[in-house]
C-alpha cells in the first residue's frame, strides 16, 4: 500500500496513538488503513459415502485437487459463501450441515472454514475455476495430488469422524515451515478442559 | 474507496472479467481492490463458575458490558488474537480451551468468534478500552446492559451447555432487522444430519 484510498495522498508506516503496531497512515487526511486476515469458506460435499473434489484450473496449485472454497464476500455468511463457492466451482447444489473444520493460516493471513454439505443431486460439472469435478470414495482420494495441506487434513479428520460415527467441529493452525514453502506443521486445538491453577 | 492504494489514480466500480459483482478497479493500473469481511476474535474467561466481562470505554456501546474481543490481526491465529484481546482489554491471562461460538454478522461484514478460556490468576484490571472489568456469576449477568446481541447469545449458550455438562461449538447468524438498528434476529446453524434425497 502506497497511497490513501480516501484522498490519494501518500501513506507511511506509523504506530498510531493508542495502538501497538505499525499501520499505513495517510500523511494528509490521517486515515489509518488497517489490514486484516481474510476468511476462506467452503464445503465438503457428500453423496452416499463419497466426497466431491474439484481439480483446480487456476494458480496456485493448478491441476491439484481441492474442496470447493473461496474468499467470503461482504454481506454474506460463511454458510452462504460455502453454498456459493460450491455452485461456482462445481455447479453443485448442497444442503449445508455443520461447521466441520476451521484452520488458521497465519503465514497467509487467512482463516479457512469447511462445512459438511449434502449434495442435493448428481448434476454437477466443472465451473470456470475447475478442470474436473468428481466423487471419490475414501480409498480413491488422490492424497498426493491435493492442493493444500488443510484439504488433506480436513479429509483425514472427516473419514476418521465418520468411522467413529460422529462429526465434531475441528479447529487447528497450519504453519509453514520456514525456508520450505511446501512443508507445513499442523497443530490441532481440540476443545479440552484446561487445568485450573490453585485459586 | 476513491483512489487506488497502489498508484494513487481514481478507482471506479466495475464488474471485472470473470467476476460476478462490482469491485473497486483502478482506472489506470487496473488493480482490483477486493473488500472482505473481518474476523473479530475473543474469549469467554472463566473462574470458578464466574465469567469475566469488560465495560466498554469506547464507542460503539460505550458503558455496556462485553466479552474481551477485537479484530484479528495479520500474522496471528484466532487463538492468539483471543489471548491478546483478553490481555489488552482486561489485563488478564488465559489458557484457551475450545472454540465456543462463531456468529456471522452479515450487516457488519464481520465473523465473530469466541473461545472459552480459563483465567490463570485474578490479577486483572481495565485496559485502555475498558471502564471496568468484573467476574459475574450466572445470576449477576447484566443482561439488559450487554453491548451486542452476540454477547448475550454466547452467554446464554454457555450457561445452557454448562448445565448440560458439555460444551459444544455453536455456529449462527445474527441479522439486523431492517429499519431498527437495535433489533436483531438470531438463527443458529447447529450441526444436523441433513435429509438425503432419494439418489
Amino acid at each position: 500500500m502506497k497511497y490513501c484510498n480516501q484522498c490519494g495522498a501518500k501513506v507511511e508506516l506509523q504506530i498510531p496513538e493508542g495502538d501497538n503496531r505499525e499501520r499505513h497512515v495517510c500523511i494528509d487526511c490521517e486515515t489509518i488503513h488497517y489490514q486484516n486476515p481474510r476468511v476462506v469458506t467452503g464445503c465438503l460435499p457428500e453423496w452416499e459415502g463419497r466426497v466431491l473434489l474439484c481439480r483446480r484450473a487456476i494458480e496456485p496449485r493448478e491441476g491439484y485437487w481441492t474442496l470447493p472454497a473461496g474468499f467470503m464476500e461482504n454481506g454474506e455468511t460463511t454458510h452462504d459463501g460455502a453454498i456459493r463457492e460450491t455452485l461456482e466451482e462445481a455447479n453443485a447444489r448442497i444442503e449445508v450441515a455443520g461447521l466441520f473444520s476451521m484452520f488458521n493460516l497465519p503465514h497467509a493471513d487467512q482463516v479457512f472454514m469447511i462445512y459438511r454439505g449434502q449434495l442435493l443431486d448428481l448434476d454437477f460439472s466443472p465451473g470456470e475455476e475447475s478442470l474436473d469435478v468428481r466423487l471419490f470414495a475414501e480409498d480413491e482420494i488422490p492424497w498426493d495430488e491435493l492442493a493444500f495441506p488443510m484439504i488433506g487434513e480436513t479429509l483425514r479428520l472427516y473419514f476418521s469422524d465418520r468411522l467413529a460415527g460422529s462429526f465434531e467441529t475441528h479447529v487447528g493452525t497450519i504453519r509453514r515451515v520456514l525456508k520450505n514453502p511446501r512443508r507445513y506443521q499442523i497443530e490441532m486445538h481440540e476443545a479440552v478442559v484446561p487445568q485450573r491453577p490453585p485459586g
